[in-house]
C-alpha cells in the first residue's frame, strides 16, 4: 500500500463527510513581514500596533486575506489536489482576527456533489472553517471546485446542490472584539474617506499594477502550505495545459486587496466574502491591476463608529482599469482580462 | 471627487508646508530576516542579540539602512510618487537605533522649491525624520527630487535653495544610549581592523558581487511600503524610459553597505549620511560591487572606545571594482559603471 | 595589508587548526517563516507550538535543515571560500533543538588534509560544529572539501585521511530534553503511517516537484550568511564553469528533506547524518523531485514512543523519480539526473 498522498478523487467526496486537514500552523511575525513583502499592502492596523490598539484591538491582526490563505492552504491536500479548476466562494464570514502565535487549524464539510456529464469529472461543495487554538472560527466560507474521477466508470452519486447564500447579511458579521472605531485616524491610515463618502455604484480604479514573478508566487503559496503542484512544478507544467505554472488564484485576491488601499484606505477590515471567482489565470510576468464598485452600503445595527461597505473588485492581468473592464472576451489564458471577480464586505469607520 | 491618491505635484510643495506621512509600522523579527535574506549583511551586532548586549544595547538592533528605508517608505506616498528623480541626500542623522517591536512614523518639511527652466518641472528640498512610537528620531535627512509639475503654466514658486551642509560633523552624531564598544568582540565579529588600522585615503575593493533579481528589489520595496510605480510595473515600464522596472535605489544603498563587511566589518553603526547619489539606475539582472575610500578619521569626544571613518562608497553594475572606478562614462543606463556614489560616517570600534 | 578577507587556501589548513568562525546569529520567527516559504516543508512540529507542546517541547522547534544551514553558513567564509568542490559530510549528529531566540555559532576542526597529484588544490576534512548560546551542540558534522593551493610550489603536507564513520550509532543519537512521542497525533500531522510500518528496502517516490528561482535559493543562501561567491555573482559566473551561478548544495537537501513529507509525514526529526553527496549541480529553473528508500530500521534503547529510520533520499532534477533513479549517467551538469544522494537517521513515532 502505498504511503504516498495523491489527494482525493470525486468519488471519495460523501455528501456529509468531515475532512479534518492536517499541519496545524502558529502564525508570527515572519508571516506578517512576508506577506507585506509580497502583497504591498498598507492597511494601517495590521502593520502598525499602536494604531491597532487604538482600535482596542490587542496588538496588529494579520492581514484578513493572509488568515484566509493559511486557512485555505490547509484544505488543499485533501480537497483540491486533483482539482481541475477552483470554480467559486461564497457565504464566507470571517470570524475572529488572527494575530501572531495563533495557531489555525481548519476542517471541511462536503456539502453538495455533482457528477459532470462527462462522466471524467464533477463538482464538489465543502463548506470550510479555520480555527484558531481556542477553537474560534478565523474565516467560514462555501467553495466548489471541479475534481477528477479515479474511475470513469464508477457511477455517479445522487446530486446535491446546496443553495449557497447569494450574500452574507449584515447581521452575519462577526465583529472583533473590543473593536472601537471612534478613535480611528484617518490621516495616520493614508486616506480621508470614510462609510459616509462612498455612494453605491461608484467606481474606483486603483491605479498601481503590480507585476507578478515566480518566485513571489511561489513564496506566497508555499508559506500557506498551500501543496497543489501547478504552482511549483514547471518540469511538468511545460507539458500541461498552459506550459507555464499558474499563479495561486489567492495571490491575485491579496494583490487586488492590497490595491483598493488607494481609493479604500479606510476599509481595513475584510467583514465577509459574498463571492468570487478566478476568472481567469495568471502567470509570471503578468501585472496585476484593480477597480472596484460599490455595490451596497449598510450600518452596522447599534454601532456608531462603523459601517459596512459591500464592494465588488475586479482584477485584470496587463489591463489598465480606467475603463473599468468587466469581461474578458477571449478565451486565450493569455490574453489580457480580467482575472477576478469579488464580491465581499467591508468595515471602515464612519 | 476621486478617491484615488495621485500624489504631490511641484505646485504642491509650498516652501514650509509639514507633511504628515501615513501608514505607521511596527517593524519586527521578520523584518530583518527578510532583510538578511535579501541583503547577506554580515555585521554582528545587527544579527546576534549577545554580542549586541555585550556592547550595552537591549537587544540586536535592526541594520540602519533598513530602518532608513522604512522611514523613507512612508514619504514617498506624498514626496516622490511623481518625481522623476531622486536627486540627492544630505545632512542625514541616525539616531536611536529601531528594535523589533518599535513603530515608525514619518514626517516631512518643504525646505526649498526651485522651478526649473522648462517650466515643467522643479526640484524640491526637504527634510524628512522618522521617529518611533516615543517621538524619538530614528534618522533625519534632507533629500530633493525633482517633480512634475501638475499644471505647466502656474506661474512659478519663488526660488529658495537651502544651504545644505557638506558633511555632518561629529558633535551631531547621536551615540545609542548605554553603547560601549571597549567589550567589542571583533574575532566574533569576522574582523581584526578598527579604527587604528585604517588611514585616509586608504581605498578597498569589496570583492564579491550580488546580481539583483526582479522578485529581489521588489520584496525589498514593498517590505518598505515604497510605492513608487517605476518599481513594480512592467506592464506600463515596458513603454517607459527603460523599457524595465527600475530598482529602488536604496536597495543598491543596502547591497553596498553589506559588502562593505569585507573590509569594514567592525564598522557596525552609520552614524550619518553627508550625501549620496543615485548616479545611474539599475535593472534586475545587474550585478553590484562595491568599493571604499577612507575620507576622514575623527575620534568621538570623551570617548576611548569608538572613533568615526568617514567613508565614500562607490557601488558599480556588472564592473568590478579592482580599479576603484569612478564614474560612469556613457549614457546609456544599461551601461556597466557606477551607480552610486554615498558618503557616510560610521562608528568603528578603537 | 589588504583588510578583505580572500578565504584560506590549502595550505591555510594544518592539522588540528581550530577555526572560531565569525558572525553569530540569533535566529527568529522570521527565518523560519522564510525557511518555509522557501522549501514548503510541512512536519508537523516545526510550524505549530501546540503540537510541539503537546511532544513535550516548550514550542516549535526550528526544522532541522534550517539549523544545520545557519551553522554551516558561518564556516564558508573561513572553510569553503576557495573550495572547488564540496566532497561529502559525515558522522553528523543532531543536537539541541533550535528555537527562535537561540544563538548560533561556529567552530571548525581540521581532522585530515590530502594534497592532490596535480599539486594545485588538496582535500581538507573538518569537524564543524554549531552550538546555541548555552555551548550546546545544535549540530556536529564532517565534511570534506576540495580547496585551491595559494602557491602551487608549495611543499604537500603529510597526508593525513581521518577514518571516518560508515553511519552514526543510535546510541549516538541526541534526543531533546522532555521529547515523548506517545502523544503525537498522526491524523493532525497527515500522515497515518509510524515506524512499524516501514520495511527494509521500502522505496518511496515522494511525487511533487519544485522548480527553483535565482531569487530563492539566493534568499536561502543569503538567509544563512553562507558568501560562496558562485551563488550570486552571475557577471563573473557566466565567464566560469558553468555560466551559470550554482545553487547552494543545502538548498537541495532542504527541498528534498521537505518532499520526503509525501510518504514520510511522521518523520519529525533528523537525528544524523550518515553521508551525503551533492552528486551535480543545480541551477535556477531545474525542478527537484526525491525518492527515498528505508535503508534500516532501529528501536531506541529504552524508547516504546520512537524508532528510528535510516533512509537515503536521492534528489534529481527535471526528471521524476517512478523509477528511482540511481545515478546521473552524463558528464553534462545541464543533464536530468541525481543530484544528491543523503543518508540519514530520522525518528518516527512507533
Amino acid at each position: 500500500m502505498t504511503k504516498v498522498e495523491q489527494g482525493n478523487f470525486f468519488e471519495d467526496f460523501t455528501l456529509g463527510r468531515i475532512l479534518e486537514h492536517a499541519t496545524p500552523r502558529t502564525v508570527t511575525d515572519g508571516d506578517a513581514a512576508l506577506y507585506l513583502s509580497l502583497t504591498a499592502t498598507r492597511f494601517a492596523p495590521n502593520y502598525s500596533d499602536p494604531f491597532a490598539r487604538n482600535l482596542g484591538l490587542p496588538r496588529a491582526p494579520f492581514d484578513d486575506m493572509l488568515a484566509f490563505h493559511v486557512a485555505f492552504g490547509k484544505t488543499v491536500p485533501d480537497i483540491s489536489l486533483n482539482a481541475i479548476a477552483n470554480l467559486g466562494y461564497a457565504g464566507g464570514v470571517f470570524g475572529v482576527p488572527l494575530y501572531p502565535g495563533d495557531t489555525v487549524t481548519s476542517t471541511s464539510e462536503v456539502i453538495g456533489i455533482k457528477e459532470n456529464a462527462n462522466h471524467e469529472t464533477g463538482v464538489v461543495y465543502v463548506r470550510s472553517r479555520g480555527v484558531n487554538q481556542r477553537g474560534e472560527s478565523v474565516v467560514d466560507y462555501c467553495r466548489w471546485v471541479m475534481v477528477r474521477k479515479r474511475d470513469f466508470s464508477a457511477p455517479a452519486p445522487e446530486t446535491v446542490v446546496p443553495k449557497l447564500p447569494d450574500s452574507v447579511t449584515v447581521d452575519q458579521f462577526v465583529l472583533p472584539a473590543g473593536l472601537d472605531a471612534s478613535r480611528y485616524d484617518r490621516k495616520l491610515a493614508g486616506s480621508p474617506w470614510g462609510f459616509d463618502d462612498y455612494t453605491v455604484g461608484e467606481r474606483i480604479d486603483h491605479l498601481g499594477g503590480m507585476t507578478i514573478e515566480e518566485a513571489e508566487h511561489a513564496m506566497a503559496t508555499r508559506l500557506y502550505q498551500n501543496n497543489a503542484r501547478v504552482h511549483f512544478d514547471q518540469h511538468v507544467e511545460k507539458s500541461g495545459r498552459f506550459g507555464r505554472r499558474i499563479i495561486y488564484g489567492g495571490h491575485i485576491i491579496s494583490l487586488a486587496r492590497a490595491m483598493t488601499f488607494n481609493g479604500l484606505g479606510n476599509a481595513f477590515r475584510i467583514a465577509a466574502l459574498n463571492g468570487g471567482k478566478h476568472v481567469g489565470p495568471s502567470f509570471a510576468g503578468d501585472t496585476i491591476y484593480a477597480w472596484s464598485e460599490i455595490l451596497a452600503k449598510e450600518p452596522l445595527p447599534g454601532r456608531t463608529d462603523l459601517g459596512a461597505l459591500r464592494i465588488r473588485t475586479v482584477a485584470t492581468k496587463n489591463e489598465t482599469c480606467e475603463a473599468f473592464p468587466e469581461k474578458r472576451l477571449s478565451t486565450d489564458p493569455f490574453d489580457p482580462g480580467v482575472v477576478l471577480d469579488l464580491d465581499y464586505w467591508v468595515l471602515i469607520p464612519r
